[in-house]
């Protein structure tokens, strides 16, 4: 098997997709999808998002330091799409794509009532890499519809999240093992 | 359907499943399995990834400030799984487990040859964040398994990556749209 070399390009894959909702000053709430993001630590758990300072979000998030982290199902693909295609600044994401906005508990910005998995977050750090600014951020509270639930804990086979692997969308349909189960068995 | 408000945690998915290969002062390399990962800017092309300190190959990478993000294939999921469970202060992974060290162009790091897509980085910004530091890096130097591409460029459909959602790994089998779909088409 041969290796090649090819231009370096962000060939991480899968990342996640996310709608990340933020506010203006005024209090209305715009929505952008993400895939830009990682998480970078778990105590206290700290995720980062990544943002053209172009794209209308990033003044959003510029002022209000803080914004609400969605994980959509493979139900919102569609709209999720739309909400990656099109600017804040022409269209009100919210009522445009009929989502509702749920009043977070710690951040201002709204909740996306119909993504099952919603981060209220805050940002501690920004930082400028070129095209993207990175915003490292803090996740202060963590809502989940009941019906994703198994034993009272997230189960990503009931939130059905999207992948993305550029430039496509992938779901997750086949769990392949559990962390550690290499150290159980040796069959 | 109700919101449930759960303790806040790294409840992001799905994240990527990599292999991170760097070097100590002698030239001897680790690997550690890293699914806090993610891409941070698109232009140059940047990703960060996140380690405990108390992780072996934390300190190769605070002195080396380079490493190469490998991304296995579903079928090294058993190795994937044992090197995120085993120290390198304990087990020469590379020998213990039959991984091939290819060497890099721009970095000291060896690539891990039976991953099909290889990552050569260059550690530009460190930051301290509760439980891990996160090194934030540019991809030098990009290379892929010359049987993953389709007309010049990677196929996940051939890489077959992992994906994880905490703790468990998926596969990712079926794609479900591609960017930009929902504004070509209405139904």
């Amino acid at each position: 098997m041969e290796k090649k070399e090819l231009k370096p390009n962000t060939a991480l894959m899968p990342v996640p997709v996310t709608l990340v909702s933020a506010i203006d000053e005024e209090g209305r709430p715009n929505i952008i999808t993400l895939a830009w993001v990682g998480i970078v630590a778990s105590v206290p758990p700290q995720i980062s998002i990544s943002i053209r300072e172009s794209r209308f979000s990033h003044g959003l998030i510029m002022k209000s330091k803080e914004f609400v982290l969605n994980i959509p199902g493979i139900d919102l693909l569609r709209k999720t799409d739309i909400c990656g295609s099109v600017s804040g600044r022409d269209v009100q994401k919210f009522e445009e794509y009929n989502f509702t906005a749920l009043e977070a508990t710690k951040v201002k910005a709204p909740l996306i009532k119909e993504c099952p998995i919603n981060m209220e977050c805050k940002v501690s750090e920004t930082l400028e890499l070129g095209s993207h600014t990175m915003f490292v951020a803090e996740i202060l509270a963590l809502h989940a519809d009941e019906e994703i639930l198994t034993d009272g804990k997230i189960d990503p086979a009931k939130a059905k999240p999207i992948a993305y692997a550029p430039h496509d969308y992938w779901n997750m349909k086949e769990k392949i093992g559990t962390y550690g189960f290499s150290m159980k068995s040796k069959s």
